[in-house]
């Protein structure tokens, strides 16, 4: 089975010597957010996530959840309730809410990094409690008094959890199609009727009440995405005074057989007059649904982060273990009767591939973790309104190419198993199959690209590009002259300007023609995530010089910046080239004739 | 579940309009493989392959293989034996082989079109009488008369299935570590005795024996590569007059429980003395396993490309069926409540990319099925000469490329169902759950990176390139003022410049430094094929226009090429500048600072 260690270290680096989070922190108003409390919260989830966590990872692959459909129950696999009950005992729920509702107010940068360690030991049990966040979000943001009131302490204490009903079976992505109806009852409550699938943790056995975000149409609901709403519908009611009463209509109808993430509950919720009230606006649901989402995105980009760690400690593990051919330049173990696989160039361009993604996404998502905390928590507005706009910038980059990018790892990572990488017993495969699901909910990449090239870029003027390409800029006039790393300075100030070019390229042809924004989504969005990278492995190089870390860990950090630049930047040739070709090649076939 | 319809028309276009196959049958002197006759049996192949194969794949996928610990016993899918019995019966065993064993002798390029059928019907079962191709040919090629007497009409009849029982638990690439042994016992037989793993189809129920062909070790084996030795082991033990007598020490000890292929039985084999020939020379069995691994390797790329027709025959008719959002262009079914999803680019985008790479696969394929036959049937010897080399030159690409792109395939094609895809009902994640194995099997991705890079490249003085770039510059000066092409054909025309050029920078680097060879290896393959497909989509382009085809068949070929230059062929940029950039950014990190 495949192992896992939390990174510990790695994510210090990133944390201290990359982003200089303690210094934010402080000035933040992060009170008790010392460098000592941040250290032992990490050692606590380390020691949370990798023993206890990751070890049930493949119980939950092998037994699934069981539906009951007499009662509508789900069982969980052996552990995973337990798990979840030390889970909540420790506080882990609450780690970054504000304390007035139970939470323990600490930085969402750190709240990332655990993210990336339950996700790491444990994608199917992570998604448990993972949604309970987008719910606490829309209740605090949009909800009236008495729903923050009733609902948000239990949600952050971990005693219920949360979920967002969105899908139905004839809609996802387009949710101006959907059928649930909201019908008034005159207490101010609403009956809720409708089915609901592709519920995570939509039923389970780890709380005593489950708490559904439902989207859901009124009597007078315009047509399309102007005409839905959003209510909170309790699986046991929910009184405004918070009594807890009867079993509401609300029922699992089954439970979906999927490729992965088997230990966690893929639900067909079935709403037959259930008892739900309205959050925020009548017909404003869509708002609310976004803030749901977005928090949901960038929780599964850390998926794809959490699942390449695991797959490259594994990879890792055997290349160097696992003894096969001589290497090409003469025996390097000439006392072994052949060399470890680490020795052969192809194997290491696996690992090195593998080492460069997921670190570099490290940086990205924790950068964007301190952003969070700058939008909640900065005195000045504008800077609030900036982090808020790099954020929502970076929010699809981040999850389409940390899932991606997750199933690329995987699949190095397995590759370099050879064979045994097909086997059950070595874990290799359920990391690829876990990883596969990431880029499909919470927003397919296809959906990520048009949110970055539409809303986050057209719309917007590329405000969100704006200020990063400052940033960075900042940082390569603040660096030129290092003889290290001048040239990759040189080679990403020449990708932001392409950048800068290919943006006005495609914003100009999708003014005659909207299409184009469509065909040049998808590599736009990688080009823009490669650049991402780029600038973070820069950071990285000069971070790792500048810091106090080990030769061993310094030289791993110069050399995987340079593999970056030298092995997977010039990605960004073949998506531009594809921007470039524009909407044409891919618009001319008629749609009756592509199997003419 | 998934669907699958045999492809005859393109398959028909490939043979007919691309590669004039009939010319060459006829010219090879295939005397029964009149046009009538291989359209007859397309058909024919058609029919099993869609109306019995097909509907057993997710049978295959949900009951998998059973072993009996007790007997050692492999019991296959419901339905499974049945349908090797129809396979039988109509004779598809021996279908390209010499009627000499009873064979029909129809061209490898028929075969191929076939094998591909079967591997999209279902690949699982395709997988138990895949193998027997390779036993044949090292029995045909190295075997003595006897041996060539009493097996291989039994297998081409298909009465028997072979295997080739290469790997152990410690050895997979490297052979030169094997330990399995063979006591000569004085009768001209051997006492083989070692345990075999990953033995595909090494043991079922559907033949009354089963041909093992064993490597093994000598007792006065010198070490490594050169000391292994190629055996005949039966399940039954045959006598040289073809009498099968008593059951032989080889029992299969257990099958692998693994990602997907779950129909085929992959057996840990346990030889325990068991009776076996020696096939060919003493200490030469590597060269009768390249005889064996060359046609299961062109048979493994074959079932990438069925596979990727599957996973688009199913894309497609999702994407046509499932309504989602209006097209950015404004309604296109206003009728509707939401347009078809192949209005919108990036899934368009994921449907041409699939169709470019499996049709131009296809063309690739059947192209190394006709060279086949030119190797076999070519009176000119220099003729005969040419086409192995080329044959062998292309056989990684087609391996790697072909087995590559099924996974990309499948992946898109899952992608273009949304969460749908995810759920096991609609059969897309079985899909992309049997793929990958096919870039694990008959040698890695990496394999075959450095078969192309060393062997057919690097020892060879680049032989099999050379006669390639000569085939396509011919056809570059024929066809370069046909004005719809003009300006492929220069493009064209560029890319093997820059191949011939990176190709002479390996080399010359690799003089000093052999990691070279190594570290380019994968991005050169995958440039090649980049490359290569360029070259058939500009001939499908040019055929299916002076063909008689039906006008959305000809604009379908004409857009899918156009979409293949703009889209798919720019990925040679990345990997121009990847084999650019050297051993050094893969090599400098120290093996045991990969976690430093």
């Amino acid at each position: 089975m495949s192992q896992y260690t939390a990174p510990l270290d790695d994510i210090r680096f990133v944390l201290d010597d990359v982003l200089d989070a303690p210094s934010q922190f402080a000035r933040l108003g992060f009170g008790d957010a010392s460098p000592e409390v941040v250290d032992a919260v990490l050692e606590e989830a380390a020691r949370f996530t990798s023993g206890v966590l990751a070890p049930l990872n493949s119980v939950g692959d092998q037994q699934g959840c069981r539906h009951d459909p007499t009662t509508g129950d789900v069982s969980t696999p052996t552990g995973f309730k337990a798990a979840y009950a030390q889970y909540v005992e420790a506080g882990w729920p609450g780690l970054t809410a504000a304390p007035e509702y139970g939470g323990q107010g600490l930085p969402h940068a750190v709240g990332t990094a655990v993210s990336e360690m339950i996700n790491g030991a444990n994608l199917a049990w992570g998604n448990f409690p993972l949604l309970s966040h987008g719910a606490v979000e829309a209740l605090r943001q949009h909800g009236e008094d008495w729903q923050r009131e009733v609902f948000l302490r239990p949600l952050l204490e971990g005693r219920w959890t949360g979920t967002m009903c969105l899908t139905e079976p004839h809609c996802g992505t387009d949710l101006g199609l959907l059928r649930t109806r909201a019908e008034p009852r005159g207490e101010g409550d609403y009956a809720i009727t409708g089915t609901k699938i592709f519920i995570t943790a939509g039923e389970h056995d780890f709380t005593d009440n489950i708490i559904h975000l439902v989207l859901a149409r009124l009597p007078d609901a315009p047509p399309g995405a102007k005409g839905i709403s959003l209510f909170v519908v309790p699986k046991f009611k929910v009184a405004r005074d918070g009594t807890v009463g009867e079993r509401n209509a609300v029922r699992c109808g089954s439970i979906e057989h999927k490729m992965g993430i088997k230990g966690s509950a893929t639900c067909v919720m079935n709403f037959d007059g259930a008892e739900g009230w309205l959050v925020g606006k009548a017909h404003g649901g869509l708002r609310a649904m976004f803030t749901m989402m977005n928090s949901a995105r960038l929780g599964v980009g850390l998926q794809g982060i959490g699942l390449s760690e695991r797959a490259y400690q594994n990879a890792l593990r055997y290349a160097r273990e696992r003894l096969q051919s001589r290497s090409l330049t003469g025996p390097k173990f000439p006392e072994k009767p052949a060399d470890p696989i680490i020795v052969h160039p192809d194997v290491r361009r696996m690992l090195l591939s593998i080492k460069a993604l997921t670190e570099g996404s490290r940086m990205l998502a924790l950068h964007a973790g301190s952003l969070l905390d700058v939008v909640v928590h900065a005195h000045d507005p504008d800077e609030r309104e900036r982090a808020e706009t790099l954020v929502s910038f970076l929010t699809p980059i981040s999850k389409a190419c940390q899932t991606e990018w997750g199933i690329e790892n995987t699949y190095n990572a397995l590759q370099c198993f050879g064979g045994h990488g097909y086997i059950v017993e070595h874990g290799m495969e359920q990391l690829a199959r876990d990883a596969r699901i990431t880029t499909l909910y919470e927003g397919t990449t296809g959906i990520q690209a048009m949110d970055l090239m539409g809303r986050k870029t057209a719309t917007s003027q590329a405000a969100g590009l704006k200020l990063f390409l400052a940033e960075v800029e900042a940082f390569c006039a603040a660096n030129e002259s290092d003889s290290h790393i001048a040239a990759d300075v040189a080679t990403l100030r020449a990708k932001c300007t392409e950048w800068s070019e290919l943006t006005r390229g495609v914003l100009g042809s999708a003014a005659s023609n909207p299409d184009e924004l469509g065909a040049a989504a998808f590599d736009y969005l990688f080009y823009s995530g490669y650049v991402v990278l780029a600038y973070w492995w820069l950071r990285a190089s000069v971070a790792a010089r500048a810091s106090g870390r080990s030769a061993a860990f310094r030289e791993a950090k110069r050399e995987t910046a340079r593999f970056y630049f030298a092995r997977i930047l010039p990605r960004t040739l073949a998506h531009a080239a594809a921007i470039r070709a524009g909407a044409t090649p891919l618009m001319a076939l008629e749609a009756g004739h592509f199997d003419g």
